[in-house]
């Protein structure tokens, strides 16, 4: 059985991730979410709240696992028996980033393999970081994440 | 009548930016600076500092106006009744930031119009944060800003 | 009045291109497409046809001129009397090229002023050189061009 | 039973190559190599040389077929009866290309779905391109490509 | 003589920046490390420690001089009487950055010569920021650093 | 006595290129200007005439010798004794482009050094083929180039 971790701060999970997901089940048999703890930033849910919102948006998918994540990254995955990594990428910036992290994590563990997937053309342009600058001014975010997070914000 | 949106944080305005609204000026009736006050950057010079400095130092163009700006852009372009936002762009990571913001406001206001001009070849270092990293060592700022952000830093 | 010029190649003409030609016009008051007669590259479609075709794709704009462009963009627009030239832009490595032509041109023209718009995010890869691919190998782009440029393909 | 195509000219087919082959039998059942005709570019070794090279370059993987390619990719995905192609990314201009024809195969062909994996850091300057200008100049190639391809280049 | 400033913050110093020194010295008679206070982060190491730690990881070298550094790089470039400065580069990303920094300084100290060297192809993702994350967890540094930093960091 | 070797095509040569050399001798002893035959592109000036245009064109330098150059780079550093090469760059993807050339060069001479440094910012649009551009369309070009590109141009 092949599975992927597919780690974040998800602060808030975006349709942009939900759709990373739903596409890595094509690829792999089970998903799991790494939810990052992120100590050194702050968030703006809790980390229990980021983890429950996936564990209900994804839920209809069937074979994905949601749980707190601290620390490094290859002892995650140790952890888990596994080797895969999955990424969204929007551009070629994403794109360099997320290589030398990659290149980082196998420096200290050689199996990392990191597999890569295209955001949709049309969610090009979401992430977190955006949603958090709509929620703060009430801007309108129902068309960038799952029902669960409208759920989660109205619930504040 | 043409109107066009300028925002940014100008913690302080340089000589780029004064440059971009001369050449704005150039295709629309009147441009709107609108400054952000920026709860989440501790920011060099007040939002009333900046506001003032930017309102004597464009006065001379005649048709700019200068305002303060708090929460969303797109909420920000309705209150003025235009749809148009004018950038400088100096390169290629500068863009397809400013790209993602657009495609994120125009998720949720599609009238939007953000309208780009070169920076000119010879100012396109020039940014708010290296004028600011130069006040705070007393470097040189005169050739990199106009004579009014040079009153206000003097005057502390 | 201002008008604009928006050159290329249009070998042949795209959504894409399209799609700026319409916004330009909320700009501008007229926009003059310029089609490079392109000695350099063998070209697809000739400069009578790639004319032609977007006349007939543009007339319902009705404030659009499209002339045939020999020699330096500069030089064409000293011929139509003005200084305004409009671009699409899709990503950070275009604008770098736009950006260098740019500067290149005003080397030899100060006046010269360059607009840029964002491509719409839906039509952030069609390009001409995508759509000839396509029509060498039968694929559908009936979805990426002017029926006027699906009348000309069948026409040969 | 997964099955993944990686496409490309090949001409000759490097390490970087048999690397990416090597780590996608990893996540697919079987891996088929699309070999590009290429009738645009002038090739330095013919389709026949390029397909029967690399044929025995993979041998050892055992799940490796190899096969010539002619047209457009999605309708090569189509023959095959797989939506899944692969490619190797070395850098962010690189990965910007292959975004972009990503989307274009994908708005002909909804279900298409690209993978990316990292080239190894060791190889990430490795191409064809570099390969030929080493040829051309009797330049060593031992370290960039698989020994078959250097029986192909001293039996010329 | 030829005298070269090597300036950064070093927090802790990685195998890439020896490594950088190490070749600067054949183009240089001598490298000055020039260690940033940088008032503005709070750095995992304290400036004598960075100091300290990259004079024994230098010693050996010969021709190499630590120093802290408060301000501006122009003026520590003056009273150290040479107008050379030299820089790794990993990136396109990395370069921008570097040359809009290298076109400021040169708006105030003209004389001003930036030297860059490609980071060593196996080293192009190390970075402090990845060393400190890994100590931070407790992973493995022992193949980016050198020992002087080990020893620095179980001292602790 | 330091040495390093300067490579290109200069189909013509540029102020760019000019000031890159008149800077690198800041750093070297002599430069030789390593003039690349170009089989592959069809160039606008003979292999001759811009031999004897750079030899003019820097002939006030002093320590600049010109010579054509056929193959590959690493052969003609090892004929010259040296292990230097200087290149200006422009952006990053000049920076992308020249670091993989340089990755390559390594792979089969250790010992190459690759020294970058900035083109001056008023420069950074300018290249040969922006000026073949402009000669082809009878644009002026003295601005761009050395007297002596004017000279061979006008004998023409």
């Amino acid at each position: 059985m092949k599975r992927v971790v597919y780690s974040g701060t998800f602060d808030p999970i975006t349709n942009g991730h939900i759709n990373i997901i739903e596409r890595a089940l094509k690829l792999f048999d089970e998903v799991i979410v790494a939810v990052a703890e992120s100590k050194e930033k702050n968030t703006m849910f809790s980390l229990e709240e980021r983890v429950l919102t996936i564990q209900k948006a994804t839920d209809k998918f069937g074979k994905v696992s949601v749980k707190p994540f601290r620390g490094l990254l290859v002892d995650f995955l140790k952890d888990e028996g596994t080797d895969f990594v999955i990424r969204g990428l929007r551009n070629g910036v994403d794109f360099e980033y997320e290589r030398d992290m990659h290149y980082a994590n196998r420096s200290i563990y050689e199996k990392i393999e990191t597999v890569y997937l295209n955001s949709k053309i049309e969610d090009s342009f979401v992430s977190s970081s955006v949603v958090r600058t709509l929620i703060r001014y009430n801007g309108s975010i129902a068309h960038l994440v799952p029902s669960e997070v409208l759920e989660l914000v109205n619930s504040k």
